[in-house]
């Protein structure tokens, strides 16, 4: 007897069985095809990446949520004793806040970590193989991350994220590309009414401190007004006054994000006619409005002026795909002209949009936008005598050799076994014959009712009707 | 500016630009389809796993090179002092090979590790999911594994396995389809010239003890023979006489394992009469070579003798892909019924094959087998005038409709520029136009000199022929 073991896959992980295998690839693929269509090429990096390259890129959060690989070896063993007298020394843990004194050690013990995002690889990616990338490079990555966050319902460890950016040019093009990419992908994907909002960081600075908000104060209040959407005016309002920022100037910002009928485009250039970099910002806008317009993405293209996106890296325009009664967002994006450079040292504008795989397949999910018939196998072949089973074998080898799935049954089993396995494993038809089956099988099909016989030969005919 | 840093991937992992995914899909894609053409069904599992479904499962050596997972917060800081304190007891570091005796610490600073293959989290799945899966399950799985070997040409830290398997029979059908898939897979890749070696574990150990080689040697000899393809007759030889294995009883062996004319089955069946084992063995390769005739993987199935492998969990049938002129083999496999019942505690049959992607990849390109064009993009589209931009976006959306993939220039260009743009990238075409286009464009092809001009509506029609 093997011991009671845990079997289940670790905290925040899922194994993912055939069904859910085909549909995770049934949305990857239409991504995939969409972003291929839009010129886009694929790019892979390894799961892990040195802990110089991620740490101090994600915030402290973030790099407490990294996974990190333990040394082995004798840099482990040296790692355990310096690691052991740094804990020892007096005021590296505050009475009980061990884990948040631990980053210190960690690096003592470890000088690599799982992927947080497919953002930071990029950016080493561009500094790795300049000259090697085109000058303008539009890459899409579709892979697993993995953050150590509290599990919840749709929050994994390891989960999928689908990138698109282009990565070199200012020019609005590269906007107007990756939204036209997502909201095609959506379209494929059977999605019908979600809104991609957009608004522009430097606009948002631009109401910040046309509503009086110090300077010092506005990374804190585009993080607030980010919430807009979970805790509403209210809760907004509550945490610019817990800040410090005081009553009209939030009152004058919160009129202008935070009310029923928002404002146009064009009523904001007016408020704001004394700003150029709102301006600025606002043609940029209408740049991309204009640029969109030819694309399916158009339809979905909504300005969001309370649009805010929490992190802290946005230059210029952001996205945000928002569907209805679904609270979060289904991806996001925006440009980001500071970060890709971080690693070559000269700035490299860049913009990209993120698709996250598991939202969009709960949605589907529920939605039951999936195509109903994902089975793999298109026949089953069994024998009713074991003697059969080579010519079973030769049928199968014939029947793939004409494109179709062919499974055969790995036991001799009654016609109505064979038809029961068919009919529980959702494979549309089956086939079986015995010892005496002269080049001739029975055949059943779940959307016809009744047997028949069928030559060999006609089988595949049969299937494909 | 940016601090230098090292922007290379982490040791022994490698970073895929775009022909490198292009290259991996193309291979992946079409085992993929072989494989579900034989009715094998896609399992995925978590990139890490508890430590204790890994350890003790790849022997003392697969335990060292597994990639474990640093705990975090409090559990890390209880695990440094327990670790150092493991460390201070005198006989936890032997002189000199302070890494050998990490494993004891390792414990204390981790619980989960990286996938080291895809058969232990089969089992795992297996066990864990009794009920949800069919009895008999054909499953095949492609995704990374990670080992801290000593990267090398060839081998790598992070690398890709393709398995299929059938668990729950002990059919030989199950080696047939196992066999079959492979080799199919490999025909469809375009490999011409390439053997299926299969032997038997039972066979072999039959072998072992007619030599007279005493049972508890059994193992090293297996060992010893499984190198026979690297260090010849002479290097065998000269292991198992470390061993304490006799003159007589090496000869014995090696006069069966390691000749130029080895014996076919019939004549071992001849010469091992006296042994059922032996004989039940050479029956199950008879059905297997019987049930595998009708498949394209037939020509390929060659009985060796001297097959060995290396791993100790076999318990029939092996196989091994060897192709000439290259030391090493692209995949290996057998049957396995005492593997995946271990975290259930009963005992399911299971037999499998394992195709090594790198390895694949690496004979691919030595011997150009890749298609000339795996570039992802059919039209460039560049203007050479920044007001006609949204034209070329509507140009794009609709040619992207009628399936093409399209890639639009970010900044207005020459026309000569343009088409060098589309030639370095080996795009076969490009089109431009300027300020007065009138719905007409220059279009230039790889494959055709000189440049036309042609209606945007028949863009389409002229890139496909």
């Amino acid at each position: 007897m093997a011991p009671k073991v845990n079997t289940q896959p670790p905290k925040g992980t899922r194994d993912f069985l055939p069904l859910d295998v085909r549909r995770r690839e049934h949305v990857t693929g239409i991504i995939r095809r969409v972003y291929e269509s839009f010129g886009f090429e694929p790019l892979e990096t390894p799961t892990f990446e040195r802990l110089d390259t991620l740490l101090g890129k994600y915030g402290e959060e973030g790099d407490q949520l990294l996974f990190k690989v333990l040394h082995r070896g004798e840099p482990l063993v040296h790692g355990i004793r310096d690691a052991a007298q740094y804990l020892s020394k007096p005021g590296s843990l505050i009475e009980g806040r061990s884990g948040e004194t631990a980053p210190g050690a960690e690096k003592l013990l470890s000088d690599i970590g799982l992927r947080y995002d497919l953002t930071v690889p990029l950016a080493r990616v561009i500094a790795e193989y300049q000259g090697k990338l085109p000058p303008i490079f539009k890459r899409y990555q579709i892979q697993p991350v993995w953050r150590a966050d509290t599990p919840g319902k749709g929050r994994f460890r390891e989960f999928y994220q689908c990138d698109v950016d282009v990565v070199g040019t200012a020019s609005r093009l590269a906007e107007a590309e990756v939204i036209g990419a997502v909201g095609e992908s959506l379209v494929k994907l059977g999605f019908e009414s979600f809104e991609i909002r957009i608004n522009h960081r430097r606009l948002l600075r631009a109401l910040i401190e046309h509503a009086g908000i110090p300077v010092e104060l506005e990374g804190a209040a585009i993080v607030a007004v980010d919430k807009l959407d979970k805790v509403e005016r209210d809760g907004v309002d509550k945490e610019l006054s817990l800040k410090g920022i005081a009553d009209d100037a939030r009152k004058k910002l919160l009129d202008i994000v935070a009310v029923d009928t928002p404002l146009s485009l064009d009523q904001l250039a007016d408020r704001l006619a004394g700003h150029p970099g709102a301006l600025a910002a606002i043609q940029d806008l209408r740049s991309i409005f204009e640029l969109v317009a030819p694309s399916e993405a158009r339809r979905f293209l909504t300005f969001t002026v309370s649009l805010a996106r929490g992190l802290g890296y946005y230059t210029g325009a952001i996205f945000e795909i928002a569907v209805p009664d679904l609270s979060g967002s289904l991806g996001g994006g925006g440009r980001y002209d500071g970060l890709i450079g971080m690693f070559s040292g000269k700035e490299v504008p860049a913009t990209g949009f993120s698709l996250g795989l598991e939202r969009i397949l709960v949605v589907m999910e529920e939605r039951k936008m999936f195509p109903a018939a994902l089975s793999g196998v298109d026949l089953l072949i069994g024998v009713t005598d074991g003697t059969v089973e080579r010519d079973a074998i030769g049928l199968a080898a014939k029947l793939r050799r004409e494109g179709l799935r062919v499974d055969v049954l790995m036991k001799p089993d009654k016609p109505g076994l064979i038809r029961k396995a068919a009919d529980e494993r959702k494979v549309p038809f089956a086939v079986w014959f015995g010892a005496a089956h002269g080049g001739r099988a029975g055949i059943w099909s779940a959307s016809t009712p009744g047997d028949k016989t069928v030559a060999f030969e006609e089988i595949a005919a049969a299937i494909r009707g």
